[in-house]
């Protein structure tokens, strides 16, 4: 924590192929340990879940973002702040529904499955990149926001574009709040 | 490969920290799965071969490295370029023995342990990084070097270094022309 900053920027950035193929590894193995897709998917996401909770920590040190105001703004740094500096991508957002807590990543190239053509066809609905579900559910979690994240798209599944969905749920503290 | 390199460098250096996190997910899902630590060792090391036998097109693109003219220069070329291109690290090497075949990686700093404090008591032979050798020693085949590598000091288990030793061995074929 006492790098300076020129120090740290080239002691934090590392190549993305050796991630990319340690994270297929792990995919691998997890679909060796469960049959069902299902069960793969839920333990990707619980394994993100897991990181995100420990990342939320390096990225507000790092970016030295303040408290977002609204959902928007949140969605808004999550793709352009966030992902930029775990994946080097940025992907587009766009809000889902008029209550404005519901929000679409939309990713035009994803790293994650750089090495990967296509899903084996007995594997047809295994979410691949569900540790990213898990991440930002995670981090989200940390600066007290809940939501719901999952795959609502994926090009590896055929479909034009890879597209995460993030739905903030509103605490039961504010709607308590809010009817006193 | 139509990028430009500027576009290229960008597109390829991710942060570490992601990565970091999803390598010990990934060497925690092992433990579940596996009781003796020699068996998470084997799996990571077998892991680590696959990763290197993929990775090394993408370091020979990249680095646009030639040929190496002996066992020395390619010890070099591991921990000047290789490491520093794919952990952000650059190892001291040092050759251990008289007949030129034996190197020591000393890693000051391991960025893949930078979340662990220490190995649990029940996980006291476990090589955390052993997907490391296995990348080493996997890429190394493929530019046709036979090679043993495993850790032989790691800091996570008391050592004042972190040290991987490479052994180059003569192939079968060299003997035999030697002798011809």
């Amino acid at each position: 924590m006492s790098r300076s900053p020129g120090r740290k920027q080239e002691n934090h950035k590392i190549s993305r192929e050796l991630f990319v193929l340690t994270y297929g590894a792990l995919v691998a193995q997890l679909c060796k340990d469960y049959e069902k897709d299902e069960d793969v998917n839920a333990c990707l996401d619980r394994m993100g879940y897991s990181i995100g909770i420990r990342l939320i920590d390096d990225f507000l040190a790092r970016s030295a973002m303040k408290k977002c105001r609204s959902y928007s703004e949140t969605a808004d740094v999550i793709a352009q702040v966030a992902f930029k500096m775990y994946l080097g991508i940025t992907p587009s957002v766009s809000c889902s529904n008029a209550t404005g807590n519901e929000f679409s990543l939309i990713l035009d190239k994803n790293p994650l499955v750089d090495f990967v053509e296509e899903l084996p066809a007995e594997r047809a609905s295994l979410c691949y990149c569900n540790l990213l579900c898990g991440v930002i559910r995670g981090a989200l979690e940390m600066v007290h926001l809940a939501a719901e994240v999952s795959f609502l798209q994926d090009r590896l599944k055929g479909d034009a574009v890879t597209e995460i969905g993030i739905t903030f749920l509103r605490k039961p503290e504010d709607r308590k709040h809010r009817r006193n």
